[in-house]
């Protein structure tokens, strides 16, 4: 039987990594489809806003990487215990969500003197800023990003790591120990280690 | 007795409007605090991640503007019937939420020559881009972003547009009669409309 679920992403981890991380944990099957660049051009304009991944299921689809990630979260039981837990998990997956955003704006500058300039700030302010406190909530939070145990924010910043890092080109934690932890922890969950190992390799 | 949410924002409506709008549609009473200029100097360093909106509630603070508004919207039952629902939910509002970025990214640029460069992009390209297909979502969806009905989608860009408008210095929906019916049809709420007389009279 076909599996359930069906993501379309490009052949990487970035943005489609979290729900391929998720769906992984809960040992829910999905055909994981990977475009190339050379498809990709013909595939845009019929996703919604032109955009990948892309969800599908039941007869319907559904872009936008964080949403999708949430919907396989509660597929997962990774989600809170009440409302509020639910917007600690949120606000830690789009902190981290605003750290990956301040290093695109980095990475993806084409003019090497303003990527210079963006540099600067980047590494110099905003990562170090952002952190030192993500760091403090994982001490505080028991090795975890939110609630004192392993949630779906826990799963997204391992998923989304390697990205970051090739974004930044270094090891972005190497100062952050108990965000390293929380990352760990995630890679050695066993049903996520079966997924390191079978994952397509690629440069990100 | 003091409201049970305590709301902390600049005295515009931009990220913080959309938590106003939910709490003001739900008679959910909330503490309404507005930084001055003068003030946020001193409140930033106390800020999570050195930002607001911040809410309170039950002696607990949280931060992100985005799940600070999907909170609001489970307490006053403008969510999903299921998971599927709340995605295409989400999906809306991260949708609504690129443009914001997308429109940020001109409006907050320093250098003119280069703030001209990005708003041919912003103008030409992408808010038109945006707004076609967002305002056939709305066509499809009976007059709502998604689901067929009010959700705190509709909200949640009723609320924001101000904001939007004021960046581009335009109506950008003069152009997305569906979006505009979206959008007035949140005004139309008693509760909202009660809330528009009562809210402070911001620049945007």
């Amino acid at each position: 039987m076909a599996p359930a679920y069906k993501l379309t992403y490009f052949n990487v981890t970035a943005l489609g990594e979290p729900t391929r991380f998720l769906f992984s944990y809960g040992g829910i099957d999905f055909e994981d489809v990977r475009i190339t660049t050379e498809q990709w051009p013909q595939i845009k304009p019929n996703m919604p806003f032109g955009q990948v991944p892309l969800l599908e299921h039941g007869g319907k689809a559904a872009h936008q990487s964080m949403a999708i990630a949430r919907y396989a979260a509660k597929q997962v039981k990774l989600v809170g215990k009440d409302d509020w837990e639910d917007l600690e998990i949120d606000a830690a997956v789009d902190t981290v969500n605003d750290l990956r955003q301040k290093l695109a704006v980095y990475h993806y500058e084409n003019d090497e003197k303003i990527k210079q300039e963006k540099g600067e700030v980047v590494f110099k302010e905003q990562l170090p800023y952002y952190l030192e406190r993500l760091n403090a909530q994982a001490e505080k939070n028991g090795g975890h990003l939110a609630c004192n145990r392993l949630t779906w924010a826990d799963m997204y910043l391992a998923a989304i790591l390697p990205y970051l890092n090739f974004m930044a080109k270094k090891d972005i934690l190497a100062d952050a120990p108990a965000l390293k932890k929380v990352c760990d922890q995630v890679y050695q969950l066993p049903n996520i280690k079966k997924w390191l190992e079978k994952r397509p390799k690629t440069e990100f």
